[in-house]
This record gives C-alpha cells, sequence and structure tokens, in this order.
C-alpha cells in the first residue's frame, strides 16, 4: 500500500491547514490526508535511539520505551506541579479569552473563565498529543461541544504549542481570515478536531470518535502491540444536554460500551435566557445512569483541581462505560460583577469590567500576556508530543514487521489512501439484468465495496432491512463485537449522522454510511449539514425517496428533499435511476472524501435502462440516448432516479411519432456544474430550449434546466397514502404527461 | 364576539372534514374551526330537561348533573362491565387491524394487536369524548405516537362511533382517497388529533395539547366552573422513546408540571430491525425518573386490564408530574408463529397466519365483523358522548352568565375567530422610521398583537433576548404561572416546534410561536413539515437570517434555507425588508391559521424603506420603487429581507446613470404565485428580461424569477465568521455588485 502512495507529510499538513470546502475546491483528489509521518515508516526504520533523545529532552527523569511508562510519567508530573503555575496558568486561559473577546468586540467569555480548570488539566495534564503534528494518529481527541467557548480551546492549542493559533491568530479572533472563527472548524484550525457551535452535535461526534478507537483498536490491537489506544474527551454545556441529539447519542454509547469516552459537563446552571432553572430542571445525573453511563460529580469545578484529576482517573479506571463527570462551575468565573449570570456568556465584558476582573484575578498583565513561567511550563508539551508519536511510530514499525498484512491495512485507514483498483469491485448491468429497486442495488455496491475497503462501516437507524444496508459478511458492532462493520444505531436519525461525522474525521480511511428513508433526512439536517461544512464524506444512503414508497403516505413521501439538499453548499445529491448508476454513484461518494453524498433509491423496483453508465454518473447529468444529429433534436427530456425510466419511455414514444429526441439523465446537479462548458452545451444545448424535466419531487429549481420554455413535470404538494401505481398516476407523473408536454412545445 | 359570527357548527365541521392543504385550497378566510356547538350557547339557553334526558338514554342508573358525577358514574360502568365483552372488544381490535393491513396487504398489524387492551380500556372505559362532534373543545385528547400503529385508533374510532371510520373506511385502509391513511392525518381523519408516523413527533404535540390545556385552564377556570378541564393521552413505542425529539419534550412537561398528561410507552422489547437489545439497552424507567416523571410499569399489559386500570387512577392521582405507564406488552399479541418478533411489526401477517391467529384466539367470525355484544356495548358512546357535550355546554351557559367576559375570549380561542379589526394593532412606519432589525420590528408586532390575540403564546428556544421574542406584558408560563404566554423552550428546537404543533391543534384560536436562529430550524425541519402537513398555523419567528449575523460564522448563518422551505409545500416563508414589511408578514401569518409561517429576520439594522407596505407583503412580490412607465423598465432589481435596501440604493444609482429602474420587493414567493397573471405580468413583465436579483443565500431557485438572461446574486457556498460589513463586501452582496450586474444585462 505504502508503495503506491505519493504525497508526504508536508503534503498531507498543507492540504489540513487550508480551508477546503469551497465549490472550486473540492476535487475527489484530495485524499492526501496523514495521520502520521508516513516517512518514518515506510522509508527508513525508525532510530531508537535518536527517539529517546528526545524523549529525554522533553522530560529527562523518564523513559518512553512504553506507552505505560509514559501514562505513568504523566501523572507524575502532575503532582509535582507547582499549584501557583496551575493557577497562573488557568488564569492565563481565561485572559487570554477575554482578551480576545474584548478585542473583537464579540464571543463569549463565561464558558472560558469557568472552565479553564478542566481545559488546563485536560491538555496540560491528561492528553497525550503532538502540537507540532495535529494529525499524529493515536493522539487523544478533544471535543469542545459547547462550541461558543472556542476562546478556551484556542488558548489551549496556543499555550500547547499548536502553530495553528498563534499569538496573532488570537488577536484576530473572530475576524476575517483568520485561523480563529466564532466556533471551532476543524477545516480552519489544525488542532480541532470537529466542527461545533450547533448545540449537541459536539458530544454526538465524540461518540462517533470513541466508536472509531473502539473498532479499530478490536481490528488492529494485539495482545503483544495495542498499536489503536487513546480516549476521546469532550466538554458540553446545558444546551448540548438540553438538545435530543445528545440523548440519542449518550443512549447509544452506553448500549455500545465506549469506556473511553470521557465527557465533561460544565454544570453552570447558566443558558442565555438566565438561569436553567427557567427550562431545564431534570436530573441529568439520573438520566445519564439509567442511559447507562458512569456519573461522576466534581463539586467544586472553580478551583478542585485534585477533585477534577480524581475524577479523570475514576473514569479512566471504568472500562466497560462512558463517563459523564458533572463539574460544577461558576460561568464567568472571576468576573466580580458578571459571574454567575447570562450577561457573561455571550458578550465582551466591557472593558471596566475586564479591568475588574484583571483586579480581582491578580492579573498585571497587558492583554494577551502569556507570563514567562506558563510559557516554560506549557514549552515541554513540543519535544514531550514528538516523543510521544515518535515512540508510537516506533511501535507501530515493531507491530509492521510482526503484523504486516494489519499493517498495511491500517496504515491506508490513517491515511486515506484507497487500494488501487477498488472500483473495480463496483457491479455493472446491462438492459438485460432483472429490473430492481435502487436500494437493492445499493446493497450490492455496499457489500462489494465493503470486501476491498477496509474503511467501509455503518447501518441504518433502525431500517436496515428497509434501507437494505446491512453487509452480509459481518456481524453486528456492540459492546462485545466491535471488530464488526454493521452499526445499529436505532431510530435515531439525528445521533447517526453526528456520530458518523466523528467516525469520518477520526481518520481519513474510515468511510462512513449511515441510512433511513429518505423524508427522515429532516430529522438529520442540522448534523448533515455538518458533514458538509466540515469536509466528512459522510455516505448517506436514503432510501424511499419518493411518493413511490406508496402506502405509508405523505408523512414518509419525501417532496421538497432533492430541492433542499441541491440549495446546500458542499453536498452531492445523487439520484440514481438503475444498477450501473447507483454503482456510480458509490463511486463518486467513496472518491469524495471532503464532501458528503446523499444517495436517493427507490423502494419499488426499477428497469436496468439502456444508456446508464458509472462514467455519466460522475458527469451529474449525460445522455443516455438520443436518436438526433448536429446537437439539435426536437426536444430534450431531463430525469433523474426512478422516473429517468418515465423520460426514456416518453422518448420512444415521440420517437415513433416521428420526432428526434436526446434523454438525458440528471443524477447529481452539483456534479453537472462542475464539468466544462462545452460538455453541458453538448448536453443541454442553449438553442434547443424544447424541453420537459421530471422528477417525483419539488420542481423548485428545475426552471434553471428546464428554461422559461420548458416544463418540469414534478410534485409541488404533499403525497399521499396509496399503491405507488395508483399516487403516480394521479399526480399526474406518467409516461403520457411527458409525452404531451412534450408536443406543446416541440 | 358571538355577535359577529358567521358561522354554523355545519360549516365548521364541513370545513374540518375535508383535507385542505393543497394550495389551492388555503385562503386565510378558512377559519370557521367550532369546538362546540355554538347554536347551543349563543342562542337559545340549554333546556336541562332535554340534557337529563339524553343522559338518561345513555345511562339509565345516572345523573349527568355535574361533571364529577359522569365521572363516578363512568368507574361504575367499567367496574361493572362484563369481562367477556371487554375481551372480545379487544379481539374486535385486533382483528380490525388485521383484517385491514391483510387486505390492504400493507400496514402494521403488531402494534394493534398487542395494545389493544390499553386502548379498549382508553376508548371505552376512561376517555371522555363524543364521536358525532370529534372537535368539541373539552374531550380528552389522544395522541397514537407510534403512528404505524394507526389501525389501533381507526379501529377504536370505528367502535366509538366516529362517522369518520366507517366500516367501508376500514376496507379501503391505505387506499387512494380514503379516511385512513397509513398514518393518523388530523386533516383526512376527524377524531385524530394530530399528525403521526415519524416518530417522537406524537409524544411532543401531546405535551403540547396538555400545554394548552393547563394554560387555558388557568386563564379561564373559576373555583366553581372548571370549564376548560381535560386528559390527555398519548401511545408512544421504543422508536419513539429513541429519538431525542421525545426527550426534549418530555424534559419541558416534567418542568411544566404537565399532571394531566399520560403516556403509555408500549413497552414491547421489538423494533424493525429485531430485538431492541440491539441498540436500545437503557433503562427508560429511570431516564423518565431523572426527566422528573411519574413512572408506573403494568407487567402485562397483554391481559393485566386491571393493572392497566389502576395505572391510570394512579396517573390521575399525580397532578404535579406527568406519568409514563410502561406497560410491557406483546407484539402481535395472539398470533401463534409472529407474535413477539419484528415480522408482525410493519407487514401483513399473510392469509395462513391470520387463520392461525384467528383459531389461537377462538376468533369465528368474517373479515371486518364486529359481534353485535361488542357493537352494543360500545354504542352507549353516541349517547354518552351527546350527554357529555350538552353537559359542559350548560356548563359553559353558566359561566358565560357569571364571567361575560371571559367566556367571549374562551369562546372566541375555541372558535378561532380573530376579533374584529386586530390588525390595526399592527405597527406602521415611515421611512423616517429609525433603522432597526426586523427582529426587533418583530417584537414590536408580538407585543402589540398580543394585547389583541388573546391566542397568542410562545417563546424561544433559548434566545428570547436575542430572538427578540418576550411579550413584556407578561410572565412566563411556567409549572406555577401556567396563565403566562412566554413560554421558555430551553434549547430543544425540535420538541419546541412539535410542542407548538400540538397548541395550535388544541383549538383553533390559539396562535403559537416559536424562535431561534433562522439556521437551526435544520434541528427542528421534521416538526416545521408537520405544521405544514397537519395544517397548524403555527409562526416561526427566525431571526439571524443570513451573513448578516457576522462574526458567530458559518455554523450559524444559513445559506440554502430559504430554498430549502420555498421547496416545502404549504407553508409560507417570509423575509421582511423593514418595519411596514415586518408588520405584513405578522398580518399574513396571523390570518393563516392553516399553514404554518416562517418569518426570516435580520440580527443587523435595516432602514425603513420608501414604498414597503403591508399590502404588498400581502401579495408576495410587488414593487416599491419605478420611474419607467408603460411597464417597460430597462431594468427590474428584485430583493429580499435585508437586500431590499441594497436593490433600493443600487436603483437610485442606475436611475442617476439615466435608466429606468423598477426595484422589486419579493417577501414571499408562495404569495406572489397566487397572485393572478395580471398581477404577475405587472410586476414582472414577461417582456422585461433584464433582471437581476440579490439575496444573502443560495441563489438556487431564483432563475424562476431572473430567467436566463438575469443574474442573480447570492452566495453559493458556505459562510464566514468576521463582521457582516466585511463578510457582505467580500462576498459580493454590495451595490456595486447589483449596479454592475444591470449594467451588463441593460
Amino acid at each position: 500500500m505504502a508503495a503506491s502512495s505519493s504525497f508526504s507529510l508536508s503534503q498531507a499538513l498543507l492540504s489540513h491547514s487550508l480551508p477546503t470546502h469551497c465549490s472550486t475546491q473540492q476535487h475527489s483528489d484530495r485524499l492526501c490526508l496523514s495521520g502520521f509521518n508516513l516517512s518514518s515508516i515506510s522509508g527508513t526504520k525508525p532510530n531508537k535511539s535518536t527517539l529517546r533523545q528526545i524523549s529525554r529532552a522533553a522530560n529527562p527523569r523518564r523513559r518512553v520505551a512504553s506507552r505505560s511508562t509514559v501514562k505513568a510519567a504523566a501523572v507524575e508530573t502532575l503532582e509535582k506541579t507547582d499549584i501557583a503555575v496551575v493557577e497562573k496558568s488557568i488564569n492565563t486561559i481565561r485572559f487570554l479569552a477575554i482578551d480576545a473577546v474584548e478585542k473583537a468586540n464579540s464571543g463569549h467569555p463565561g464558558l472560558p473563565m469557568g472552565c479553564a480548570p478542566m481545559g488546563h488539566i485536560l491538555y496540560d495534564e491528561v492528553m497525550r498529543y503532538n502540537p507540532k503534528n495535529p494529525y499524529w494518529f493515536n493522539r487523544d481527541r478533544f471535543v469542545l461541544s459547547a462550541g461558543h467557548g472556542c476562546m478556551l480551546q484556542y488558548a489551549l492549542l496556543h499555550l500547547a504549542g499548536y502553530d495553528s493559533v498563534l499569538e496573532e491568530d488570537l488577536k484576530s479572533f473572530r475576524q476575517w481570515g483568520s485561523r480563529t472563527p466564532g466556533h471551532p472548524e476543524n477545516f480552519e484550525t489544525p488542532g480541532i478536531e470537529v466542527t461545533t457551535g450547533p448545540l449537541g452535535q459536539g458530544i454526538a461526534n465524540a461518540v462517533g470518535l470513541a466508536l472509531a478507537e473502539k473498532h479499530l483498536a478490536a481490528r488492529y490491537n494485539k495482545p503483544d502491540n495495542e498499536i489503536v489506544d487513546h480516549y476521546t474527551y469532550v466538554i458540553l454545556g446545558d444546551g448540548c444536554q438540553m438538545e435530543g441529539i445528545s440523548n440519542e447519542a449518550c443512549s447509544l454509547a452506553a448500549h455500545w460500551g465506549l469506556g473511553k469516552l470521557i465527557a465533561f459537563y460544565d454544570d453552570n446552571h447558566i443558558s442565555i435566557d438566565g438561569d436553567t432553572e427557567i427550562a431545564f430542571t431534570e436530573n441529568v445525573d439520573k438520566r445519564f445512569e439509567g442511559l447507562g453511563w458512569h456519573v461522576i460529580w466534581v463539586k467544586n469545578g472553580n478551583t478542585g483541581y485534585d477533585e477534577i484529576r480524581a475524577a479523570i482517573k475514576e473514569a479512566k479506571a471504568v472500562k466497560d462505560k462512558p463517563t459523564l463527570i458533572k463539574v460544577t462551575t461558576t460561568i464567568g468565573f472571576g468576573s466580580p460583577n458578571k459571574a454567575n449570570s447570562y450577561s457573561v456568556h455571550g458578550s465582551a465584558l466591557g472593558a471596566k469590567e475586564v479591568d475588574a476582573t484583571r483586579k480581582n484575578l491578580g492579573w498585571p498583565y497587558e492583554p494577551f500576556h502569556v507570563p514567562e513561567d506558563v510559557k516554560k511550563h506549557w514549552s515541554r508539551h513540543g519535544s514531550e508530543g514528538a516523543a510521544l508519536e515518535a515512540e508510537w511510530n516506533a511501535k507501530f514499525a515493531e507491530y509492521e514487521k510482526k503484523y504486516k498484512e494489519e499493517a498495511a491495512e491500517l496504515k491506508s485507514l490513517i491515511s486515506g489512501e484507497l487500494p488501487v483498483g477498488w472500483e473495480t469491485a463496483l457491479p455493472t448491468y446491462t438492459p438485460e439484468s432483472p429490473a430492481d429497486a435502487t436500494r437493492n442495488l445499493s446493497q450490492q455496491c455496499l457489500n462489494a465495496l465493503a470486501k476491498v475497503l477496509p474503511g467501509l462501516l455503518g447501518g441504518s437507524a433502525d431500517l436496515a432491512s428497509s434501507n437494505m444496508t446491512l453487509l452480509k459478511m459481518f456481524g453486528d458492532f456492540q459492546k462485545d463485537t466491535p471488530e464488526e462493520r454493521n452499526v445499529r444505531f436505532g431510530v435515531r436519525e439525528h445521533g447517526m449522522g453526528a456520530i458518523c461525522n466523528g467516525i469520518a474525521l477520526h481518520c481519513p480511511g474510515l468511510i462512513p454510511y449511515c441510512a433511513t428513508f429518505f423524508v427522515f433526512t429532516d430529522y438529520m439536517r442540522a448534523a448533515i449539514r455538518i458533514s458538509a461544512l466540515c469536509e466528512a464524506g459522510v455516505i448517506y444512503v436514503m432510501t424511499h425517496d419518493s411518493i413511490g414508497l406508496g402506502e405509508d403516505g405523505p408523512t414518509h413521501q419525501p417532496i421538497e428533499h432533492l430541492a433542499s439538499f441541491r440549495a446546500m453548499p458542499n453536498i452531492l445529491m445523487l439520484r440514481p435511476a438503475d444498477g450501473n448508476e447507483t454503482a456510480g454513484a458509490y463511486k463518486v461518494a467513496i472518491l469524495n472524501r471532503k464532501r458528503p453524498s446523499i444517495l436517493a433509491l427507490s423502494r419499488q423496483k426499477l428497469s436496468q435502462l439502456s444508456g446508464s453508465s458509472i462514467e455519466g454518473v460522475e458527469k451529474g447529468g449525460y445522455i443516455i440516448s438520443d436518436n438526433s444529429s448536429g446537437n439539435k433534436p426536437d426536444v430534450i427530456l431531463i430525469g433523474t432516479g426512478s422516473e429517468l425510466e418515465i423520460a426514456a419511455k416518453a422518448g420512444d414514444e415521440l420517437r415513433n411519432g416521428g420526432k428526434t429526441v436526446r434523454v438525458v439523465s440528471f443524477v447529481s446537479w452539483e456534479l453537472f456544474d462542475e464539468q466544462t462548458d462545452a460538455y453541458k452545451e453538448s448536453v443541454l444545448p442553449a438553442a434547443v430550449t424544447a424541453r420537459v424535466s421530471i422528477e417525483a419531487g419539488s420542481t423548485f429549481g428545475w426552471e434553471k434546466l428546464v428554461g422559461s420554455k420548458g416544463k418540469a413535470i414534478g410534485i409541488d404538494h404533499f403525497g399521499a397514502s396509496a399503491p405507488a401505481g395508483k399516487i403516480y398516476k394521479e399526480f399526474g407523473i406518467t409516461v403520457e404527461a411527458v409525452v404531451e408536454a412534450a408536443k406543446a412545445i416541440c
């Protein structure tokens, strides 16, 4: 696998450090992510003595030959840490947040001020990471689910020595082009794992990260070499707790026994509208115990550092359950007049209160100043992080020697490199192949791909047998069988989407898919949007994609959904029409690791069409049949998905009547938009204004393709409960309607 | 109020019995809903002796002079009920479900078979309703949150004597045009309170219904006359429990102390993918205790009728908490080979298994047969229901005599009739009025309307001070202050939307509004879609509607949201540009009681524009300025919301350069679509193809308005974190861009 690699670490880092979600940059060839320094593994043998030197520089008192020693050393360091430096460091975090928000005159100082102690302990004492390679594979993951408090994380990344958050970045907080946007964005700031801000997403992402770790550990760890081994930490607030998505994801986290997921609940009793008493009086501890979590309460999160440390220790000791550490804090701790009030949540303190807070906390420094002793204290993370990574690289080299095949596979997951020729596994079909529902054809693709793509895993929100998403050669990913690849999400669409975002962002080679009925994308739209924004190449397998589902009726029949996703940036909305197109849709989805894909698939059987192809799908829109010449048909019929067959039949009928007819499949608007003007003109010549489209969904947006002289056949009202054929007929989604519309304009 | 009423009960029933969500039928004048027989109240004095006769016919052994007597009688009846008839009735329910699903060869027999006992006890022994007036105001509400089991409810409505579900309706289950669609739909089937099927929605709707009852009871009940007094019952399944929305809504239900909400949790351990063990192993009881519910476990839901009865009695005795009755049942009870398996969940049993089930349960009857003794047993509900309503009408007459003002107000809430001249309360503005954010102007409207509309109540998902939704003259709706009208939803958008659907469907005069940032409609889209489908006129107050929110960045900046709602059927997407347009948007939203409205409002200040008007908004698109003649301007500039000001300024600049320019505000595409062709031509003449639109959102769909020769200025990628002005400039949402585009085409 390594032999076919053509990318270096520096390229990998470059690809990470640039925001790439703008449409012009979204190309499927940008797969060069790396979780570790490949050169140190695949090229020369790592030099153990060099490694030792690095680690000694980091901490001369300890050896780093084995992981467990490092862990012990970390605890040792922690115990010896001067309390004064800890307090100073915590106040540094607080004031970096205060100062940045003040300079921007925008932002959320309250959470960083309250959570600085747990933040400090995590990043300075507990977490294992390498600030100089934020993508080191085996790093502990940290997610700030309460993303509005991002200055906490920026301050921590700054102190820890990440190049992504320099002093100038703190000073340009929330400004145009900065690496410190208003909420944490993984695509802007190396060191940020996921994109948070919309509440509840982060804790669900963290569940996905922890799932990925447990899954990969189960698949690749050996009794003598636990090559995958990290924790996932998360801070969530009252807002995250109130959101339903967090309950969904946390129910699953306990069900799956994600013991290495440790969540800090910032219990500060304040949300934007005031005291949580006005809307949030449930017993969170009891709810989490009901969900199956281990729950610890740190009563003094403001200054009880040892309480926090002890809680983390206890959490790590509980291996079969995730742990919720409820940390009671004071929002805006240190601000004499605004602490413990909503006024410190989401706006700058104001010069006067900043002064008062400086006085109150005994902070004589200028804005953005990091005291020398704090700087010095944190400086060790550079060398320690390098040592941790080097140690792990050495461990990987050992692993590679002993477990060649597994190492190659794991490496491909870490790098995101796809096996050469993987796409040949995709099935192809001829017009003689039996008619089938695209949901079934999708299952054929999934099962074919799972054999060649070690990172493909996923499942459905309790509709596996309807969505046809089971991988037949694998069992269920469960607490005691985490090596398996069928994930059972239960009826939790929103949590499912966000968990898949976490899986996708764990390492580039993991390719999560998830499934439900297309209409229920409404339940998970916030997570899907974040897939698109944060460049998580999740594959959304959405079946029952129209009135074609029949009797379940309008609550289950999507109408506006295709249009609603075509309007969303950085996502591919694919609606294949038959077997070849379904295979093509999967090819596109697999290649697009930095944007999600939604596959809209039929419940009902569809014919295998003449002229359909994988290559066609890659162009978004293409001609499946044409009896005209000179790029000037009398009429162009455009269909998608289950209605392409209708367009094809109407084409035949019109041709029988003497017309020249082009039939175009429009499987993905986004892909077509990315083609050259010449190609577009070759498919939809400007001179041919007689165009009819047919799609069993909203006509909203179709004017772009059919023009003011064309006709869009679709459904601009809700569906109905009846057998599918009857609804198609009653709603006029028929061959006759296409023929009639075409005759009227050509 | 009654004097101004021009509608009768028969009209009211007619309006209910027709599906009205098709766009051609959605007119604001269709407000004629009635919750009680107005003629018996507002006209002649009710004749007590007649009432007594009706009630005696129903049950000669008891008097109905007071409500409590009826209740006691009901219990008495229940105690005397022959167990054999109960069992036969329960099996009737089971077989009506089996037979209907079998005939349709589609549907979900499992739940009705398992829940028939609790269904029977609720509809036959516990609930207070009048089958001949499904809209009687003081009826107990029942919600089948597990909507796929709708045959349970259809069977119950049929037995209870509702005209909406006759034998022929059961026989046309899931067929075109039937009143028994695949999931319960309030707009199709009188007797169905809300539209369910998408899981978790129903329990949240039920929370809204119970909130409405508690609120109205607090406002209108008197120590001597508790005129508002009913329970809300709901059946939810494992699927509902897994969905995050149910946790959100149930957390609020306990917070609000909704003691008259009684939820049956059908604990059958089976979901579509198999045993709930594969994805749902949390302790639901403990979670609900954590949420603050009273929890009861009925261990034998299959035959433990007295257990179920006792649980309901206990639930009613707990007045300060909602109650969850966990009823352990066997899905598909009675089917010898399919019970307790997923195979009975969602498909017909098949002829062989139907036979086996008939044998197993000793059911010798033909399909759809209701045995005579069962028929006779249920027949009393017609007269009893009439008596209940008549008794309540008498009570209302007493109430009206003593509390004239309150009675008039309550009557208007029950009928949905708006006070004459209410719209004059809306504020108006001149170009000289100070610039302001439309979110602030929205608050002025809300506060003005709350004074004249007794049914207006609502709130925000923890963003009241950002969404500007507080009604200043009212306090918070809370457990101990349920008469107040500011609802604090916490950070629970999805639950909020579905709760508002419940409030809206409780009685036509309640007008719920709810608020969050526009981008977070993604969290609640499933609830919004159901507002549209089920004709709930909820007002969605969605602020921070574009990149204009600035520093919070792309996670918070809507891009595709306007397009995504323009594509959704039966919803009004309104984006007002200034004070007059905001007032106009509220006028439209209040008048549209059968379709929801979304108001997209700015965070940033906007000028009051010359030419804007309430009347203009009502037409959806209208001219705000024009220096052309003969309906032939050189160019048409189209703007919405915050960008209308940009279009207006560009218009001025182009006019200074000698062009004739029309500036059009396009506040609602849906309303414009409903205008006459002549009006449309007067605003957007076909001959003028030089058109430029500007909107700080996706251009998807704008081709319809600007045509292939025009230009749509918008944003087709994600936003950015920076001050708003900077983002507008960098993204080219500027006067200069409009002027340049216009010059290029005219």
